[in-house]
């Protein structure tokens, strides 16, 4: 029995080890702020448990105590949604230690992995059994699954292989009165009533703490090839998209939009980048992957672009030769967000729309942010294959950063208010956090509202997992 | 207003209009017995309604007046979820005059349609925009796409396209207070709070009623290969699988298991079937699909059987050199139900496994039934590529059917057990209904069925959605 004199952090040192309890300040610093910085909290202490009994036994603890609790994975989230608010009595319950491969089964395509796996590790267990695990985001070397799974994380390959959602066969997670929903299965088929697992996939730890899933695997891609399209518009990029998608079919993996503006800053940022196509107002980049072998990858890509560029929906196009040269082209689409930072305040949003109504969202919102913000300068790219696109803003030149960034508030709505006209999302990828709950209440419809609360209410009656996150 | 001493079916007809009213003994009957006759129930009345705020306005006055509603689409479902309870009492809600095409989009690739639409309609819709929707089931013609999201329908294409689940990317439903969830979004990433369409998809109308739902569209095929490959064990047939998925990937639509005894029944009640490969223990039915052009699809298929045969995971194979050909390789297939259904009594399981543990659940299983019934013949085939096997008992010749019926019970609880112990699931395709509720019950663990029923109490608290089904 514990001394019932003990502490919590006391106490919690009983279940986990005195070891993975930290309250110094030095210890939890780095469990207390978010990864772009915007957000910055406190903490009674950080618990680091390595099994699934160790997450419950916290879970019933901090319960019994009254204390809410915060889940953190890689800590790389964009939304705040894994840092502790500023009261300083929230408990951060790192995940990180739970970080073993708990199978991998090839017959059945499948792995079976701890929440606190970095992403890149799974990746490396499925092609160490030759296998493929396609979730690929520029944080993999830190994020965890664990935490894709908690905020459905979507990436370069959701076109071809879906979100992380479609990814999850099963899931264990320790839910808000600490017992153990145990869902490891990983059946491709299983119709057994209500699919729990899809209540914990995306909701950032606020109905209950996930500890384990089965992931789907794939046939490792053999043959890739990689090409930059010049296009005349959006409207042209649509088209190429719709062509592709019809000539490769599920041998597209990527298709990448980018303005001439948005290249021209990776370009200027980052010295001695490529310059194929000069002179287009907009690019895409095409991304291929064929797992068969045999089959003519390079000359089906070749071929469905020279028939693009003859029906007019092309431009121009360039054909990565070599792995170097597609990492280059690459590189181009992912210096964006670096070379936007390094130029200076912006503003930034993950929006997605039905592909047919963006052309006509583009139209509307620049022109309303162009009157309402005369010398911004948009930066535009994104998965334009999943309709979603970082839709952006820069600071005019020369203006400084905290008077352009008190603009926030009013060009989030201008694009966002734009996004709801036309059917789209308020956040495609990245979730919600703190960051969007006010979005959260003021475009979902008050009926859709009232259902996640109450779903909140009955799988977490004392609102203790992770409180003031998404709703 | 209506006339305070009005009947329920009288108010009910001032919503959907006199016609749509069913309470005569000849009208209502289509909608009291499920499709294998395997229940039988009554009903106060069966109303029609036509449009979703017609359902609204339905389920407002039910819950007002106390009465249970059975929701229903085409009646096809195999679990009897459709079926009103036998105390006439209820009243079924038929969604088939809700069967509008609302839009199709073919930028991006989605269609909107209501509840009441045939799946097979959906499908037409769909290849009438040049696209492909690929939810494919025996009951097509008559089933209805409400009913397949209830059920979260699998089918022939869920190795290459997944269940119903996930080709759904937006949904509207009423939920058991009246109130519309009108969620048709149309988008491939969307991160902002719980997936509430999740909730509905496979709830079989327990949770609310499903009036329309946005599904995803594909490329169309362009090019089919069908094969048939003789096998010398489930090993092999596993074996062949891999090398198929690694071969054709994505191009790897179906893989279809078939017992020499199941093949056998089969061409037996089917005269004139082929018999292309004679005299092996297994079989399997491989389709492979491709929507690029100048992909050389054929030649990819028969290669990768060639090197099959060479590396001995396929004894034999023998490809469809004509649309007839392959179509009468596929009746091989979809007779085997009708030919059990001619042969006599038969106990069904659909049962679903990981890939990899099949060969061991067959080996036990089969020996245990054949202790508990000396003479029953094992009828096996199946989706082998997503491990849902319909792992089926036929009487032995001669024995009348009640006798060999009544040990269903005792049969199903040694493949389910089974089932169990190999990580599998009781019911990988059909759902649940009223057939099932006992094995939820007895395989779920506790924490499930708990959780399963607090989501139940909080959006259905009186209890009136479809009760007596799934919980």
């Amino acid at each position: 029995m514990a001394d019932p004199g003990a502490t919590l952090p006391e106490r919690l040192a009983g279940i986990v080890g005195g070891p993975h309890v930290l309250t110094a300040p030095a210890d939890i610093e780095p469990y207390l702020a978010d990864w772009r910085g915007r957000y910055r909290g406190a903490a009674r202490a950080v618990v680091l448990p390595a099994s699934t009994e160790e997450v419950a036994a916290v879970v019933r603890l901090c319960v019994a105590e009254g204390a809410p609790m915060v889940p953190q994975g890689g800590n790389t989230g964009l939304c705040g949604g894994a840092t502790p608010d500023t009261k300083g009595r929230e408990i951060v319950v790192g995940l990180r230690r739970m970080s073993r491969v708990r199978a991998i089964d090839a017959d059945n395509a499948t792995i079976t992995v701890e929440a606190g796996v970095p992403l890149a590790a799974v990746q490396q267990a499925a092609a160490e059994a030759g296998l493929h695990f396609p979730l690929s985001l520029a944080s993999e070397g830190s994020c965890t699954i664990g935490g894709n799974l908690s905020t459905n994380a979507g990436g370069t390959a959701v076109l071809r292989y879906g979100n992380t959602r479609e990814l999850t066969l099963g899931l264990e997670a320790v839910l808000a009165d600490g017992s153990i929903l145990s869902a490891l299965r990983g059946l491709r088929k299983d119709n057994t009533g209500y699919d729990l697992k899809q209540l914990f996939i995306g909701a950032e730890g606020t109905l209950g703490i996930i500890t384990a899933a089965v992931m789907k695997l794939f046939p490792a891609p053999r043959t890739r090839v990689t090409a930059l399209a010049a296009l005349a518009s959006v409207e042209d990029a649509i088209a190429l998209l719709a062509q592709l998608k019809t000539a490769l079919s599920d041998r597209l993996v990527g298709f990448e939009l980018m303005s001439a503006f948005s290249l021209a800053l990776s370009r200027k940022h980052h010295p001695g980048s490529p310059d194929p196509l000069p002179g287009h107002p907009w690019y895409a980049l095409v991304q291929a992957d064929e797992s068969s072998e045999g089959a003519p990858l390079a000359s089906i890509v070749e071929a469905a672009l020279a028939s693009a560029i003859e029906a007019g929906s092309a431009s121009d196009a360039s054909i990565a030769q070599s792995a170097e040269q597609a990492q280059r082209l690459w590189a181009l689409r992912e210096n964006v967000s670096e070379a936007q930072r390094r130029e200076g305040p912006n503003i930034k949003h993950d929006i997605s729309l039905p592909v047919s109504a963006i052309p006509a969202f583009m139209r509307e919102c620049a022109r309303e942010l162009e009157s309402a913000f005369p010398k911004a300068r948009l930066v535009v790219f994104g998965h334009l294959g999943d309709g979603n696109l970082h839709y952006n803003l820069s600071a005019p030149e020369g203006v400084e950063a905290s008077s352009f960034m008190d603009n926030g508030e009013r060009a989030n709505r201008i694009v966002h208010d734009a996004v709801a006209r036309h059917g789209g999302s308020f956040s495609a990828e990245h979730g919600v956090g703190q960051l969007k709950r006010a979005d959260l209440v003021r475009y979902k419809s008050p009926v859709e509202v009232a259902l996640m609360r109450a779903i909140k209410a009955t799988l977490d009656p004392r609102g203790l997992m992770n409180p003031g996150k998404v709703l």
